[in-house]
């Protein structure tokens, strides 16, 4: 019986690249890890060993870097949307092409005494540290008719020191579970949130850096604010925010560990412990995934 | 405009368990991390708070460690989808399960001199070695009607030294590769293959263990013969090759990044480098993926 | 030929805290990463089978979990050296303690609409969001007599543009490099510091977690305002301005890898790559490590 | 008051290198991860930033991979040798050398129907699977005079099901434990063993790749057979059983951490746990570290 080549894709993966301006003495930089695919006409190159359909891994690695000279980074969407159009529409064989990119934040460094200065509002200077904290995500597919992206976040550490709660939970016989009426929240948030924007000629882009500091500021707000019967209401509490204050945006899929802190028994030493002192465990974790979209999209986001 | 709760699921996840097997003087044991994700009607703990229909991650993970001694580990297929049933079966909200495994192989330590002797043909003893190559995954659906398994295996280090080509590919304006006659082929093996199985009362489960045996031996001998001309020509013969030699399964994915090993220019040092030296690159790297599957076999293993 | 028992030590490493205090609405949280080690009297534990001189690693624990209550944690380093005296003082067989902590920084999540809000000039509320730059270290050694303090941090990443070159070297028959008249200069910082401070009676401590900040505060400073000629002189700039603004530190070492930012060739696609687009390189990179000290002083940092 | 520099040292580190040697049909490979620190006189280097006695970290790299050419690589501590030797005769600023490596293991991928066959007694081939049990690693550090070498192995994780009891230990007012009669013994060793072998011209290079595989040896087997009543006896019966077995060796120092396996309490689910379901915790860890080293030398291997 005959075997059929399915779904195939390749490309050059974690293309790391950093784009300095240099336009003023005020230097700014993009820091990105861009990880290309393509799929198509690529049957032959898999049965009989003809590349003559292959533009190679190392060709879509070299136009990674091309293109942050010749089109710039204003955005890690943008400079996405116009690598994946590349692809498809100048290689025959290519009919569909995915970007992803990971992004890396930088802050400056704060020097008042040095050469780091103001001109007008605007701090001046080369000299950056790296924001550690979430990794900022996209992924944009074009297929040669549209566009669709999907940004996100990961790494986002937080937490809830009160104001959450968990019971009234099914017992069954493996339950040995306490209720409990006020614990530590705490979770690595990993969110992804599809735009409506399809790329058509007469649509506007998307805002993407503004939009992506709203949402994460949204995301944040409620987490902080959801007084919490579980981790599957914050989680809904989070998408529904975004939803709500955020047009541009159709769906969300969040990702949340629930990383546990026990409450450490300390009366074996007489002591008391009025919710104080924890143990954070790394392993085994509850892992809480929903999705919250507008009635009437369909949603397209991957569970992982 | 109303937000719809989409699919959603939670469970524990990574959950490490050993189980050690004493009936004689000689020891087995079964080394995994098991995941628990479940999906149901799980609105009401999403919009109200009410986890009246939650059954707690706890439990999920009592349960797990609970299983181990009811049921055994015969195997991680076995396992996991003695434990996907009884999620969905005997929890009314739950309406499905999905179980990942990951497996640690174990050698047993050989000591001569030692305790450690033969009982008949056997060997006998109380010591292992962690055997450091691929780590065994398996994934388990169940819905209350059928049961979908994948398993799999990741981070297999392959290379070969030679009998690998790459040339008369596509050029473009980004064109710098030159073709290559003799390059090493170095891959990190994930691989996931789909069983026909499907739990039918009157189907015979397949010898998970031996399956999973002959599917490693067959995708190590397809690289290790197959003079290639590209990774996906490679990737499409290791696909082939277990479809050809286990008729348990229907479907198999692969993603293998190219590992780069790139010649060292000795020139500059008067020396010749003929095939000798390679400087071995982390990132970037090619990504090549792709499924083959039997014809008239819907694919269902999802892209990464 | 007998064989000698040499420099030994245990205890429980990696011990997860986080305690949180609750006196007012607006709770603190302290995150902390504590692994203690102890030397003394444990031939007998080695040699004989017997345990009577050994205190179990999991009592370590414990205390240590048992002093976040007791003693409360003002900063790393006095946890550490309330720790490090207990275990010498209150055991007979234990003459030395080794504690090292890593913690982990919070940032309040800021809430304008919500519950969040100040009391005078003060922020009140109980939602964190991890920040992810640096870890801070400490180690605290105690040995029945002095008390000795090494603290530290690691993983800051920071970066210059510009202002840094490389040429003037030695040239030999393995040498390739291009000089660099503007190249980027980016590195992880790992730093060590002694104190002076040695835990006698009449002496003060110092303010450690204000002196952690400034410590920091001038790496920051001195790397970014050094005109750079070569890491090791960026790094002895460093190390200097901590001695010249810190009296309370004695020693200073620095372990910065040179973490390669390459300029990308975008000739071959008829570009001109005006230090715009770096390729930014994980491995081989260079490792620039050093002490600086004051004179008289006996350094003690040891060599990673 | 003026500041000292004091130990420094730089050079490139983690150079990833496959050496080929393709001398029949039967090829074989060694993969190693090699890193330069070379000291000297590079005060001028770090206080005027005149690099006139600075060997760039570029070329100490080139002269890696330079040598696996002409000198190849034989075994790690024979390649580190040879360029310790090189670094320090022949570039006058450097005095001291240290040359790390670590070695990744590879087998030959057996396939009987194909062309990889025997050559008499010896297979013949081309395709390899990383062995992926412990990393083997070296240190060599020359000074101009004499030549030291710390080998050893990391990553080797080891279990013994059964003949290991912890009691009899110290009780305090933090003691929880409970005594413990048959328990799992797991660890993840991490060896380093000094040679004796100081580089005299007279003197005969002990058979390196022997030697280590003898050693590894010893050590499973040491662990295998001791019942062992702490891990503290374990590390000494390892550590003494490879400098009674192994004349080339004179020190041996030994980092175990306790990978605890807790057993689970199933009682609740009115279950028996007899030893056969096991927790395994990834932290917090007992760490035990000691040297062993044989009467009248003096210990080098320092304390991580």
């Amino acid at each position: 019986m005959a075997h059929v080549l399915g779904q195939n894709q390749y490309g050059k993966a974690e293309n790391r690249i950093v784009r300095v301006y240099r336009d003023s003495t005020r230097h700014e930089i993009k820091d990105l890890n861009v990880s290309v695919a393509l799929s198509g006409e690529f049957e032959d190159v898999h049965l009989t060993g003809s590349n003559a359909n292959c533009l190679p891994t190392d060709t879509t690695k070299n136009t990674v870097y091309a293109f942050a000279k010749e089109h710039g980074i204003e955005s890690a969407e943008a400079f996405g949307i116009t690598l994946a159009r590349h692809f498809v529409d100048d290689t025959a064989p290519v009919h569909r092409a995915r970007i992803r990119i990971e992004e890396y934040a930088w802050e400056r460094i704060r020097t008042p005494d040095s050469e780091a200065r103001f001109i007008g509002s605007e701090e001046v200077g080369h000299s950056f540290v790296r924001s550690g904290q979430e990794v900022r995500t996209t992924e944009v597919v074009y297929d040669g008719e549209s566009v669709r992206v999907i940004s996100g976040l990961k790494d986002l550490v937080v937490l809830n020191s009160t104001n959450s709660e968990f019971w009234g939970y099914i017992k069954d016989r493996y339950t040995t579970l306490q209720e409990a009426y006020d614990r530590i929240l705490a979770t690595q948030v990993t969110a992804r949130w599809k735009y409506g924007f399809t790329g058509r000629a007469d649509e506007a882009e998307p805002a993407w850096n503004r939009c992506y500091t709203q949402v994460r500021r949204h995301l944040l707000e409620a987490f902080a604010e959801t007084y919490s019967y579980s981790l599957q209401q914050t989680l809904h509490a989070m998408g529904t925010r975004v939803l709500d204050q955020r047009a541009e945006v159709d769906e969300v899929r969040l990702e949340l560990p629930n990383k546990h802190h026990f409450l450490v028994d300390l009366e074996p030493f007489g002591l008391k412990n009025e919710n104080e002192v924890y143990y954070a465990a790394d392993r085994m974790y509850g892992l809480i995934e929903g999705t919250v979209h507008r009635e009437g999209v369909v949603p397209v986001i991957p569970v992982a």
